[in-house]
């Protein structure tokens, strides 16, 4: 339902208000998405999922002029009482704080957090599971499940030291990809370990300090691949919980982004038929 | 040789003034780097390079009084004559125009401009090399060096259309690795592809369509990874004169980061004999 507003302050588009500053997951479950490429996965992954209930939901979009009449097939497949609001572009910029190029917002309201052990359950007997210990920068964690929904993932599954994968940064980097792929929180690393091995997943942890390259490794059937920061890197008793596992380097420049490191290791797992 | 300075107008510090805004580069070669790891990398570099006047130069450091302390080992180790500015936190960050929360700043003159040509006739039988095209993104920029050095590539070829690899950003996200990494413009893709070609280096073209699984992929002694941007991708006329390679993604999230691309590439090249 496109709905034309002409004033920033028009009151049916507050919530579209001061986006970069709000951290919308810590208003009960909402998150801003951004750009077309994201609200069409988006509204795929709520098309396939949204009849039983499970998946997202769209609360309403902010649409620059331009951009509502570009995206008028996804408007038409959209239910029709979501309110797209369209707005001139300088209502949307002023409304959202800083200058949207995209012209498009889309704000969503989130599954409720998942179970980490439900999720596992619901995968098959050949599974790949990402797992993220204190990763605390959105553009590692979007990265990260970039990865995860390219090489088929099951879940992702982080600390509560890790930051929000709904953080509109980081659906931005992930491109849409931390909507649609299920993820839930841990406790810690321990509970982590402790679950996986109760789920028949091998636990494998990246460290410079692995005891097996990454090339020479072939997985359990259902595994999961353990990242941590990229400083202190993974702690000592969860190396010595897991399999541990290196990526040989250049002697003098022993440094990867996590995220980049997350994407190696997905890449040889789903490779070496650690996925199903 | 410890200079403290006390306000942020004294002019001896005029050089670090509003660095977010300015591009040092595009004012006769010279760069800004940041942070611990960066400087101790560059002051290695410099230590081995800098004999044969090959390298790049510092010229100043700006440095708060807590992290000159800290530094005391290296500052000790830098020529007697080079002026380490040690200011306040606070006249620091004036200065530079924002927070500068490492509290270390380095102003260095960059290496003349190298030849494409004399950098790949510098490399051994075996070698790695790596090419971006259009990669307009510091980040993915950055990215690629940090994965260029941790792979051991020889060298990395950008074309006019790929951004500077010594501005600040691009060298903080690189880790300081597109300081130490030799790198050369080519004016094209085609100029790319025959001096290739003339060097015996085989041109590997990463493309969702490639002919060639990643994984399956034995390369040449002497290789060279070819990069574009997410999007459109490398153009048609370099996919038709390189050997294409493709990453096997989830069929509904075809979509990697170029730099997290570029690891996987880089880690499956090293590991598969390309480099020396």
């Amino acid at each position: 339902m496109i709905v034309p507003v002409a004033a920033a302050d028009d009151a049916r588009i507050a919530a579209f208000r001061d986006v970069r500053e709000r951290d919308l997951v810590g208003r009960g479950g909402g998150f801003m998405a951004e750009g077309e490429v994201v609200l069409r996965l988006l509204s795929r992954h709520i098309a396939r999922t949204g009849a039983a209930g499970a998946g997202h939901r769209l609360e309403a979009l902010l649409l620059s002029e331009p951009q509502a009449q570009r995206l008028a097939d996804l408007l038409a497949a959209l239910p029709p009482d979501l309110p797209a609001y369209v707005a001139p572009q300088a209502v949307m910029d002023a409304v959202a704080g800083f200058a949207i190029h995209r012209g498009i917002l889309a704000l969503g309201r989130a599954h409720p957090a998942r179970d980490a052990a439900a999720l596992l359950d619901a995968l098959g007997p050949r599974a790949l599971v990402v797992a993220a210990l204190g990763i605390a920068n959105h553009d590692n964690v979007g990265g990260i499940f970039r990865n995860a929904a390219a090489f088929g993932a099951g879940a992702v599954l982080i600390d509560r030291a890790s930051c929000d994968p709904l953080y509109r940064k980081a659906i931005r980097v992930s491109v849409g990809a931390s909507l649609t792929v299920p993820f839930a929180r841990v406790a810690d690393a321990s509970a982590l370990l402790d679950l996986l091995a109760a789920r028949g997943f091998e636990a494998i942890a990246l460290s410079p300090a692995g005891a097996e390259r990454l090339a020479d490794v072939a997985p359990a059937p259902r595994v999961a691949a353990l990242f941590g920061t990229e400083g202190p890197g993974l702690p000592a008793e969860v190396l010595a919980r897991a399999r541990t596992v290196a990526i040989p380097m250049a002697q003098d420049f022993d440094s990867l982004n996590v995220a980049t490191t997350c994407g190696i290791v997905l890449h040889h797992l789903a490779e070496a038929g650690g996925k199903g």
